[in-house]
């Protein structure tokens, strides 16, 4: 996170960061429940406890990391504003946090991101300003510019310490809630992208659970970070962009995220299409839930890849639920 | 309620039974959270909050009444197990906690029900004996003779106060939560059939919550409760099956539930099918909730019929997700 008036943006995120940006949320981001199904412990082999966190504000886990940061801001930045860069998800939770908060709000989106997501985005106060992917401009320098001319800060995805606090959230729910639910052994696993709700949930559960362990679950073929955490250096994906999985691709793992998860994370999993298509109506049926294909991955890797996972119990976080009914449709049809 | 075994079976519902139905059911079933949507409040024309009980165990409110009723049963009367009859919601929500309280169930389902329900209870471990609707013998008929030769206790869907008071558990939640949201003066819609449901969130709201009304929403055609309250007498369906909302169909109002639906309820509302099919298309993309025809009945009557409603805000229930595919896929396709 740069620009100005972002307290903390140069810190490592420590437990003391993560509770602070716990405290900043209580009673503006929900606590999402603990769900569970026998019919899906039954595939699974084991007991599987979801974290829906496409149950959060704007259908996904980021309006917890938008909030974090914007709540953050001295009153002088809020009253200029944000801006941030992002196909949706982010979009939206950053445009949320950012109209409750009375924040001015930018977003910078690609002109081919789902129509949805867009309007959402401008449905909640923001403007978007919209990029050609084929451009020479990327949209790093696009925010970077904009965010210099009109004096915004920019809120980075993940690669920034309070967004990363905000999503480890997440995690000291898990803590709390598994406990409850006598688990406190497990795989926990999370759909990832840039890495911030992994590394967040990642050093939650290194203070607060420490018999819980974050793996990584991405795309067949965009799973980076599964072979940047075998590799041990920051491993690019071929392609940016494409595939089902839209929400959860970037170029490589984070700077900031990639560090934590080196030093946390067990070893990364990825699934196919196919699996994630069928996860996605196994939440429908048996949790009744609404889950994005990006948003599935981890659910599919607990029920279809049971024996690259260890113990009597796995958890796993829907990240967002932000799909279109078209593919929602073709998943139900497949599944 | 009928059978040895089940205490308090002849008594009326009072709070005393309510908060003794809540603290058994604590820590078994889920206490669901409230959800909005700021699309949902500008369709509304005012705040809606929204109780998914499609999130509870079994994808219903049918959970918490069977529980209440099974938890309360003398160790010997539970060792010689249950019978219900039901088209789905409460079969499931029998045959589960009888699953977990290790007690033997015996469901009497139509032929005609829908596959995936009838599945689903055999799969929660529950005998089925499927009965013909044309046949002479009603299912309470059937139910009955089964109960007398077995020695089991048969547990009504809701004309019950064991089923009502654990029904009213979701009331208790809804006034805890509704005030915690700022919000002590609403209407409060329920999705009603046979109004185990309606009458125990009436019920709790009397008593905790008394600036929250009970209101009960049906499908136009089967509103029977609605026109029983108009008239101060229990009316009857033309129809007893048919339409799109199978779940909470009932041949008419309780005897139990409809005076206290007489004494508490405000007018009762009805919707259209189209209306239930667009409720649903928004729950899907506003809430990330499954909510089935049945279930979605309040919440297309807060969108929908707002005309009808009082006050700056508005609580639903989704009452339950038990929707197949198909039917899921037309309500998206036409949303």
């Amino acid at each position: 996170m740069s620009g100005a008036g972002l307290a903390a943006a140069g810190e490592a995120v420590d437990i003391a960061m993560i509770e602070a940006a716990a405290a900043r949320l209580a009673g503006h981001a929900r606590r999402t429940p603990l769900l569970s199904s026998p019919f899906l412990d039954e595939i699974a082999g084991r007991r599987v406890l979801v974290k829906p966190e496409c149950l959060q504000h704007t259908g996904s886990f980021k309006f917890r990391g938008a909030w974090s940061a914007l709540s953050a801001l001295d009153p002088q930045a809020r009253a200029r504003g944000v801006i941030a860069y992002s196909s949706g998800n982010h979009a939206q939770g950053v445009a949320y946090a950012a109209r409750l908060l009375g924040a001015p709000a930018v977003i910078v989106m690609p002109a081919d991101a789902p129509r949805m997501k867009i309007d959402n985005t401008r449905a909640l106060g923001a403007e978007v300003v919209l990029y050609d992917r084929a451009n020479f401009e990327s949209r790093e320098e696009i925010g970077a510019r904009i965010a210099a001319e009109r004096g915004l800060t920019l809120v980075k995805p993940y690669d920034a310490p309070l967004v990363i606090a905000g999503q480890a959230s997440t995690g000291l729910e898990i803590a709390e809630q598994a406990a409850q639910a006598g688990v406190t052994r497990a795989d926990v696993l999370a759909c990832c992208g840039g890495g911030g709700l992994s590394a967040g949930i990642a050093l939650a559960l290194e203070a607060r659970a420490p018999g819980l362990r974050l793996r990584t679950v991405e795309p067949e073929g965009f799973d980076y970070t599964a072979r940047s955490l075998a590799s041990g250096r920051r491993e690019r994906n071929a392609a940016e962009a494409g595939g089902l999985c839209d929400a959860i691709l970037t170029p490589e793992p984070g700077a900031l995220t990639f560090p934590i998860l080196r030093r946390l994370a067990g070893p990364g999993l990825a699934v196919s299409e196919a699996e994630v298509l069928r996860a996605m109506a196994l939440a429908f049926s048996r949790l009744k839930l609404v889950a994005e294909p990006g948003g599935a991955v981890a659910l599919a890797a607990a029920l279809f890849r049971a024996r690259e996972i260890e113990g009597e119990a796995v958890i796993v976080t829907i990240s967002g639920g932000n799909v279109d009914a078209e593919t929602f449709a073709r998943a139900l049809a497949l599944g």
